[in-house]
This record gives structure tokens, sequence and C-alpha cells, in this order.
């Protein structure tokens, strides 16, 4: 969590989220209004939001990771847009997106040109999404994959393996965290490429795959930038 | 910059930096002794950090936006290695990379999957980079272009253009953010595809060209994620 959003949990009246998120956050609140929903409820959420803050309300909508990556930004403003209230003062707060916060426990896999990828299908077509997969792994980016896995959908992460083998060593190293830099709930290993399907995975899950150049380095998993040592 | 970043902060003894991102902190700092050197001097940076850390000391070694993304953290930990220390306790600490920050002052570009690029040919040969994008482009990535230009390459982003624009109109919003989040020394613009080679770019720039879906929203660049409103 940021400054900046500590400060601005503190200025405002209301807090919209989905309640998961919210728990996250209790430990912050004080004075606050919580308004929480349920999953798949974002354009509930966001409509509510702008109705409070169109009634000159100050309210804090929250999103896990970085609101700006397959976060809750897009929606707030495609919803104030429809709503005709695109001057409703919005200020985006970035934070650390699963990327980053799943590469700090793995070590230093993304010092290079990588790729972030969701295999969720609710929202994009499969074959969009295979076709990311396959060019991405032809230019040798590493792979931040997002949403690996759910209960409807265990078969994507196979496929996104058998097309990474047809470009990466199957001793390329993979990192699967899970609940990134949530204490006690986070998880991490490294495994590789063959392999990292034979471990637990579920939407929680980041799983970080490395370039042609990543190796395992003791404990941690490191693309390396370029350095000569 | 994160709590917890705040934190490590006070409790270490040296603080070792990129003498222009040691400035961006002063007004955080109190007691620590400060290890401030030059560009391009990454490797004696980490040497010095791995030093003080062997003889027992508590070190934070800075560097800008998410130290994972391009960062310190790889080169940290291949310094380590070289020196046989691999065994001293290392923290890294996730922070919130350029592609984010960004991202936030333009509204919300990264809604879907992306790629990260950085077009700097010190450390990676240009036709690495040039297939990473042509790739890139034909699968639809939103792209967050990182050192898109310095003085010594200023053709580099005009091919990136060019490549882009045999797979994307002309009229493809494109973000400029300089020096995002930095208070008074941010700027953005948006604009699109065909022009944006036109406006003032440099190293401390992040280009964000949209995919096929993005779009502008009164002041916003937005990717919509696919909900039905």
């Amino acid at each position: 969590m940021t400054a900046r959003v500590q400060s601005v949990l503190n200025e405002v009246e209301y807090i919209v989220g989905y309640k998961t998120y919210i728990e996250l956050i209790r430990p912050f609140l004080t004075h606050q209004e919580v308004v929480a929903t349920g999953m798949r409820q974002e354009i509930d959420r966001c409509r509510e939001a702008i109705r409070l803050a169109g009634e000159g309300h100050r309210v804090a909508v929250v999103s896990s990771g970085d609101a700006g990556v397959y976060g809750m930004a897009g929606i707030i403003i495609e919803c104030m847009e429809q709503a005709g209230l695109l001057d409703l003062p919005l200020e985006i707060i970035p934070g650390v997106t699963a990327a980053s916060a799943a590469a700090s426990m793995l070590g230093a896999p993304l010092m290079h040109d990588f790729a972030v990828i969701s295999l969720s299908d609710l929202l994009t077509p499969w074959e969009v999404i295979e076709k990311r997969v396959r060019l991405a792994a032809e230019a040798d980016f590493i792979f931040a994959i997002y949403n690996p896995k759910s209960q409807g959908r265990t078969q994507h992460i196979e496929t996104v393996r058998e097309i990474l083998l047809q470009y990466r060593r199957p001793d390329t190293p993979v990192g699967l965290v899970r609940e990134a830099l949530r204490g006690d709930e986070s998880s991490v290993l490294i495994t590789n490429l063959n392999e990292f399907t034979n471990y637990p995975i579920d939407m929680l899950t980041t799983v970080i795959v490395g370039n042609s150049q990543t190796r395992i380095v003791g404990p941690y998993m490191v693309t390396p930038r370029g350095y000569k040592l």
C-alpha cells in the first residue's frame, strides 16, 4: 500500500469495493462508511460510487494490486461516461501490480521485456488470448500470467505450457506465487516449464515464466539485464 | 512510495543509490549514511552495498519505480553470486513501476494484456528489440515503452511507430508521460500513433500505445476490459 493510498483512505467518507478486498484494508479504516458487494458486481459498485460522488461525497473505490491493471480504473471511467458525469473529479492511484509483487518474492525475473497476460476468457475470446501467448512466446518475452486457472477453466494453463515448450527449454525457470505479499497467506515456488502445471495453481496465483536467459541463482529466479560482471 | 519502503528506510544504516534517485528521497532521510554514485555505475553500487552488508550493516539500495522491473534487483543478486555471498539476507521491496504510474495519469490504458518493452540497446541487441516490437504489435498487446529515446538513439522510436502502423490505425491513442507522479515535474499528453513522435520524448518519458480497442473518453485514455454496460 502506498503512502498516497493511506492518506486518501483517511480523507474519504465512503469506501466501495469487493468484500474480500474491503477485509484486507479493514485495519486501516476508522470513520468511513463501507459499501461492500460480491464478486462480479463491478458495474454495480461503480454506479454506486458515482452516485455518491455525484451527491458531493468523497468516495474511494478499492481494487487489489494496481487498479490500473485489469482493475477498476477502466470501468469507473466507462460508467462515468455512461452517466454523463465525466467531469466528476477523479484520481487514479497506482499500486503494486501482481507481476511486481510476485517478482519481488521470486528474486528478479522481470529485469527484461515482459508480457502481462490474463487467461480469463470471461471477457476475452480464448482465440485472442492464445494468439497473444504464441506471439509473446516467439518474441522471448518473460510472461506474467494473471488469472491462470479457475474451477471452470483448468485446461488453458496446460495449453500455454504446450505453446511455450515449442519455443523454450523444458528447464526454463517458472515461478508460482500465491497471494503475493499478503503476509502469512503468501506462498512461493520456483519450478520449471516442463513441470509447473503439476503444482497447485488457482485464480490467486501469479505465474512468472522466464525467457531464454532466465536462470536459477541460489534461492532466486533471475533474468540477467546483460551487465558484464 | 509504499509503507514498507518508508519503514525500511528508517531502519537501515546505509543508503546506496544513483545520486538523482537519492535526491528524490532526501526529504525522508534522517540518520542514514548516503553512498551516492553516478550514472552507469550500477555494478559499483552493488559491490559497495554487498561489502557493507557483508560487514553486518543494514543497507538499502534505491532504484526508481519498481526495483524489480529493469531495476537494481537483478544485478544485486548477480553480484551477491559473484562474491559468494548468496546467503546474505535480502529483501526485494516492489514498487510502482513506470507503466503503472504513467497509466494512472492517462486514465486506464492497461485494462488488458500489455507488453513492457525497453528501447535501450545498451545491453540488448536492437534486432531482439525490433522483433519483440513486431510480434507484440501483431498480437495486439498494449505497449508500455521504457527508455524510448536518448541523445544517442533517436531513430528507434520512429521505427517502432512505423512497425505499429502496419498493424494499428493511425488514430490509435498514445499517451506520453514524463516523470510520472514526480509532482510538479510530471507532464502528460494524449495523442495518437500517427503523430506521437512529433512531441518531446526523452529517457524520462514512458510511452503507452493503445491496442485496437483503446479509445479516448473525455480527458482519459481507456482500454475497455469488455464489460457490457
